[in-house]
């Protein structure tokens, strides 16, 4: 490395310093909003955060940093693994940001933020048409948006491309298509069988309290570097590699906060594990929302809702939930904890049948975006393709086409990331199994030590020094692949409902 | 006001409510780190919290601010009362943030985050030479900030101007003079009268907590624009005007918690009672120290140690601590809270004692400043001035000179704004007990709307756009004095203590 070239590379990372704490802040700010804030903060908070965002833009776009990264990229940069990639990453940020014009970021966060009220409305009062003229301009703000990257094989890469770097449309139908073909009948399948113990109650908020900071300790949440909140919407927030900040929400008849607990440490263990080398460089974060997702559905499903780790923790449970669980044998539980039934809402739904849900909103977005389906008639269509994919009668929009906020926000090409999530998430999870020959045992013991330490090695340290699809083929020897989930649900539910 | 004038001031409300922003956001950073905060997050906050001052001061700095203001200066502002502040204020900002080089500003930052950790060994090891070198640095550096103010009568006056805005360092001297000669005597007579009754104990947190709270409500707390927290050294944080933080500490041997709560509530009211229409403007805020300090001590003291306030709140606090307070008289209570006595340290000392802790650091920050004290001779001229001020042994320079953190902040100038905030309070209490003949009667009903009316109308709402000066003389109709403080003191004492 020349001088000059190290004189460069540092002019980089104190740039890239400076874009990581801005990024960190507004996370913190948004962290406070769901979960401190009292209700006045709201407006203030609002234009705190743009004007936080509008100096973010302004940084990430300088051209002078685009100076820097082409002499960089003109031999400048290349030292170790971490610099070249550094200087890789820098500049497909720089290169994406500086394709979309500053006035359509604008528009786009305008009508965002014109369309979440006329949702809110359209939602409570159950019409779609309220709705309808804020998404139509989302949508268009959407096209706006993806012709700004007009090398895509598909207007909709742009878009999926914000939460999931390089994915294309092509391979995201391609894995939806075999995804949903298995899915289908082994849902319908099961959803004919008898149906499963339900969990008793009531669980006291206190004790699941207790009991969900046990199970984030066991799976690596520490006191020293995390913290646990309440909040509506459970998230996980990185302020910074040691300040992990976890959201969960309990409510006395049911256990799925232990769940949402179990999905946000997941969340949070990813950011928690990134390579301290790549601290305050924009690269110490997940690489993307589908890779972020895995992680907390393994940590929420694979292992959460499995026979193996219920082995160690159910006693707990049972010493915690006496009235509730005293009698109710294992193995009830654990057939009440992994209840598959075709549904409404998505955020209620179960590990089988949420990923039809994702599928559904995939194809209505590439559908919009396409101008095959248009605005009026996207109720119609949601419910027919419901039918279709999950066999259920929709009865209202509220509970169909307006029950998500995503499209208000205009966040098309986010949904896909959460399927994704179920996909990798066990396709790590295969890899884990093979490489680890004891890991049933070590979980069955409590020990998640040797599946967090295999997670850090082949996922998390990473961070988004390694694309998402390098990630997958490191760790697992092959390509993005649906047929380890279904071949883990078959392998779940065959004895579990007695197929 | 012309078309260009409007223009022009549009602009520099936009550039004030960037500012403005980026400032709540330091402040949320800062309660956070002391509220919420992982210790973890220590190090990447240090870091967060540099690079948002360094943004904020660049953008403080812009030339281009600086021309939009000489345009505005030279007749393009002038419409409101509000306009011609702003401009005003503004102006003030920039021409002394441009006084001092970037290079300076950034060594003095250095300079005292290399001081705090020596300052803490220091006091830890009982050893003033550690820290000496760090503190002679430290002065070192605001001579230098002093000498970009070379218009300034004393060069004092440049660090005091940083938290008392036009204050000079003649007339605090003449002021602090005007105490001394009161406080002294009064102490030494009430020092030497019998010791008042010591309160009983011990007060269960969650009773103490549940009282203060209600102490808050009563005084102006409302929870849909504050909350109120626990922190080591309590403080209060305004996010917003509708976003206020305050924090508190209780100990189960003390009511102190009480009264830190009554303290910071005082600060958070004059922050949430500003003028809207100096949402993000800067102007906002409370506009010095000193100012800031009257509000809390008015609450704390003036109202707090009031036997009139107690008359309302004496019998709820029997009934959350009947066991320590239910046979204890009333009368017995007020003495207790009120108990004078020369002591060690600042932050414990009482309400008449507390301002010749203050008046002792002005003369030694004077004489260092001045050259007229060495850094080595510090220790020895601090304790032969606490004996005689307030006639007590320095045992140690742990309860000595290495007592309090500022001076390894680098903070010159900041103590003297305590000491006024005693006077101003006994100022504006007078005029306000004038100005409200029932306000006794009122306050003795729990009633606190009458005094928080006249605090907002007096000085709350202008916020930053009047300065120190003119808030005390439009509010009391006289320029800062000391005799309202020393005749409360006396008007408090002399029946307590039967003088």
């Amino acid at each position: 490395l020349t001088d000059d070239a190290g004189t460069l590379i540092d002019a980089l990372r104190a740039r890239l310093a400076e874009l990581d704490d801005l990024g960190r802040v507004g996370g913190l700010l948004g962290w406070d909003q769901q979960t401190m804030m009292p209700p006045g903060g709201g407006p203030a908070r609002g234009e705190a955060m743009a004007t936080l965002e509008r100096i973010t833009h302004e940084r990430a776009t300088d051209p002078a940093l685009g100076e820097l990264l082409a002499e960089l990229a003109d031999g400048g940069g290349g030292g170790g693994d971490h610099e070249a990639a550094l200087v890789r990453v820098a500049r497909r940020d720089y290169d994406r940001a500086r394709r979309v014009p500053t006035e359509l970021a604008g528009e786009m966060a305008l009508a965002a933020s014109e369309a979440q009220p006329a949702w809110l409305e359209a939602r409570e009062r159950n019409d779609f048409a309220i709705f309808a003229p804020f998404l139509e301009r989302n949508v268009e703000l959407r096209k706006r948006y993806a012709d700004c990257f007009p090398e895509s094989e598909h207007p909709y890469d742009a878009l999926l491309d914000r939460f999931e770097p390089d994915a294309t449309t092509a391979q995201i139908r391609d894995v939806f298509a075999r995804l949903s073909t298995g899915l289908v009948p082994l849902i319908e399948v099961i959803a004919a069988g008898p149906a499963p113990p339900e969990l008793p109650g009531p669980f006291a908020i206190e004790a699941q309290r207790e009991l969900a900071l046990e199970l984030a300790r066991a799976i690596g949440y520490a006191d020293d570097a995390w913290r646990m909140d309440d909040a509506v919407h459970p998230f996980a927030s990185s302020v910074a590699r040691t300040d992990i900040r976890v959201t969960t929400r309990f409510a006395s008849d049911s256990l799925t906060g232990l769940f949402a607990t179990m999905h946000e440490v997941g969340h949070g263990l990813y950011e928690h594990a990134t390579d301290p080398a790549l601290d305050r460089t924009t690269l110490g974060t997940g690489v993307s929302m589908g890779i972020h997702e895995s992680q907390s559905r393994l940590w929420e499903n694979c292992v959460g809702r499995s026979l193996t780790w219920w082995r160690h923790w159910y006693p707990r449970a049972q010493d915690l939930f006496p009235d509730a669980l005293g009698d109710f044998p294992l193995e009830y539980f654990h057939r009440a904890i992994n209840v598959v039934r075709p549904t409404l809402i998505r955020v209620e739904a179960d590990e089988a049948t949420y990923s039809l849900h994702v599928i559904l909103r995939f194809e209505l977005e590439l559908a919009l975006i396409e101008g095959t389906v248009a605005i009026v008639d996207l109720p119609e269509a949601w419910n027919a393709r419901m039918k279709e994919l999950l066999g259920v009668d929709v009865p209202d929009d509220r509970q169909g086409v307006l029950q998500d906020i995503h499209w208000a926000f205009g966040e098309l090409g986010y949904f896909p990331t959460y399927a994704l999530g179920n996909v990798v998430a066990a396709q790590l999870w295969k890899a884990a199994r093979e490489a680890l020959p004891d890991l049933d045992d070590r979980l069955a013991a409590g020990d998640c030590a040797p599946l967090r330490d295999w997670l850090r090695e082949n996922v998390h340290r990473h961070g988004r020094a390694l694309m998402p699809a390098e990630i997958i083929e490191r760790a697992t020897g092959g390509p993005l692949d649906p047929q380890p989930f279904l071949d883990y649900l078959e392998a779940k539910y065959r004895p579990l409902y007695r197929l």
